[in-house]
């Protein structure tokens, strides 16, 4: 958080703890929201019971939140903040671009435990950005940004002499799709079949038909 | 609609056209339900509109079904038969079961089509699946029946020597999770990729990958 002109302190300490405070609080709300969201879904929460269960006066919601929906795309931001670092994780230039793509199918197994139970909320979220053209960006973003991810690997797998010169827009919307496609079933039908196994196959057969080959 | 105890007619003329009006009620009703759940998502339509919008008594509406749901699933079994008829007509044992594959992705086009439009209203009601295992038979049930069909065609194709012995579980999954994924992405953001190839170059990808390959 950065300090803003209402706290007028003249001492480092206090305004450190203020700030301290404030963020704690902050967390305490998203926490909250996160788990009624979870239990209830997002209709059926209201600010007054995030409120509650966090601990907080609706001044105090306030004060961090502008609305229910601004702290559900905190929470949404802060998903996919952690799916970024992950493949940025994975990123290592001496690494293979193919094993870098095996490795992130493999991470599929982390998205199915972090979204686990969250499905309803997520086709409640999707459900309003069919409806509402600001909610619809803020859905879409990050497949873009996932599908750009993709493009810029695969371009590297192509300067560097592993991939064949494949237009690399549309394998990375294959790897995007069969990816979404993958989470949607494992998260309605987890015991219909080995989804992290399909993940990986898939990668490996997208790899297969885009690696160089030897003549 | 087989003719009940109720109608005690004694000319068959006058049974059929009983028949016919019944039929027509039950479209009618159909239509109606199809046009306001599209327009206004299935929660914020009652069967009081339905009625309304279709001409017909709420005693009409009860005679033919049972509840909205009812309504729901009958018209979303029409939408699947649809699909069913499509997969069985590209369906020729003459046919390279690779070809084969190729004019079934080349469908998708057709469900984006049948589809538009209909986004909110699936999400809707994979939000409801997702809290009552009643409707999750039903929702999950098609994407199983295509897991079997694509199962059974690249059965056919190890048989006639087309493709190597895969798994043709994990390959049909892996077909299924591709389309789900285009499908899904194409409704969020028809504008985002030419979805149709993406669709086409991925199943070509992936015979490519289970192909028999000539020593």
């Amino acid at each position: 958080m950065i300090p803003t002109g209402r706290y007028v302190v003249d001492e480092e300490g206090d305004v450190n703890s203020q700030q301290q405070r404030a963020e704690e609080t902050r967390n305490r709300i998203l926490a909250a929201a996160e788990e009624r969201f979870a239990q209830y879904g997002y209709d059926a929460t209201s600010v007054a019971e995030i409120c509650r269960q966090a601990g907080v006066t609706k001044g105090g919601f306030y004060h961090h939140f502008s609305s229910k929906q601004a702290v559900f795309l905190e929470l949404l931001d802060q998903w996919l903040g952690m799916l970024d670092t992950l493949l940025v994780t994975y990123h290592d230039a001496e690494t293979p671009v193919a094993d870098e793509l095996l490795q992130i199918a493999g991470m599929i197994r982390h998205v199915f435990r972090e979204a686990s139970g969250r499905l309803p909320m997520f086709l409640e979220f999707w459900n309003k950005a069919a409806h509402d053209s600001a909610i619809w960006q803020v859905a879409i973003s990050p497949y873009r940004r996932y599908r750009d991810f993709f493009a810029r690997l695969i371009e590297a797998g192509i300067a560097n002499d592993e991939f064949q010169a494949v237009d690399s827009d549309v394998f990375a919307q294959l790897i995007v799709s069969l990816a979404v496609g993958v989470i949607l079933q494992g998260l309605m039908d987890p015991h219909g079949g080995d989804w992290g196994k399909a993940m990986h196959e898939g990668m490996r057969i997208i790899l297969e038909g885009i690696k160089k080959r030897e003549e």
